[in-house]
């Protein structure tokens, strides 16, 4: 299992998609995990860390989970069938229970971000899933996290990219 | 405190903002709450009452508090200021403890839809916001809760619509 980071959020603009790209920062792979627009909002104002006047979808989650007395733990983006990832979030209760509950990874990658709680995506998945991140010299077409306004401008093609990098 | 029912997404084309109609159902009155476009698909989908493969943002927010022994109450729409409601979440842990969580009414609304739990509105803030509910001849301007795809489509402008009914 391999803790990832949230390295940047892009848009798919063949699929018309917003993907987000969870980087292993020891191996520099990054996996593509291709999310909904809703979603990639959540994460992009999650990433933003900054505060809003109102809770925000994922804000409410945490605030949940902590009014019953639970810790959010950990995800796990766990299994990739069809094209489509799995994720597991690790919730620990009053009784020191861990309680695992199935969820989209793009509302884990969003509660992850917005509660600090870290990300881990399971070996299998990472080996068939994880690409090459683009040299140094590419790193224009690729948004950084803190560049919301860039990211909802972005143009940024998945699909070109992963071509170029082979 | 009224119980009101989700009445209608319509689409305010002045604000170019989504909203939601609360309907008291021995008054027939309405609160309009204006809402974000995600919260407004996630209030759709919930409307639809359909399964989806993998649990949907409000989904796993209910699933987050049944793991942790927890039971979603009902959610009140508690107060108004400067045209922003403001929502209070009630959940009952393991101990029969109540607990009360800051919402915003959107996400509060789309979790009592999927969780199906009640949604009320304190009686002052019902008083200073609910508005007539149109003529029957009218009904063909209001959105109803189940054609989510006339809510997509939709022309229904509240600002004329406010005006009409005076």
């Amino acid at each position: 299992m391999r803790k990832v980071e949230v390295k940047a959020l892009v848009m798919d603009y063949i699929q018309k998609t917003p993907v987000v790209l969870l980087q292993d920062p020891v191996s520099e792979k990054a996996v593509p995990v291709w999310i909904g627009s809703n979603e990639a909002h959540a994460i992009a104002y999650g990433l933003q860390d900054k505060e809003f006047p109102r809770p925000l979808t994922h804000d409410l989650m945490g605030n949940m989970v902590n009014s019953l007395g639970g810790e959010l733990e950990k995800i796990v983006i766990d299994s990739l069938h069809d094209n489509v990832y799995y994720a597991t979030l690790f919730v620990r209760d009053v009784d020191d229970q861990v309680h695992e509950i199935d969820a989209r990874p793009s509302d884990s990658v969003a509660l992850a971000v917005r509660t600090d709680i870290p990300i881990f995506i399971a070996d299998d998945v990472f080996d068939n899933a994880a690409i090459e991140m683009p040299e140094q010299d590419d790193e224009e077409n690729i948004l950084q996290a803190e560049d919301f306004e860039d990211f909802v401008e972005g143009k940024m093609n998945l699909s070109d990219f992963k071509k170029f990098i082979g």
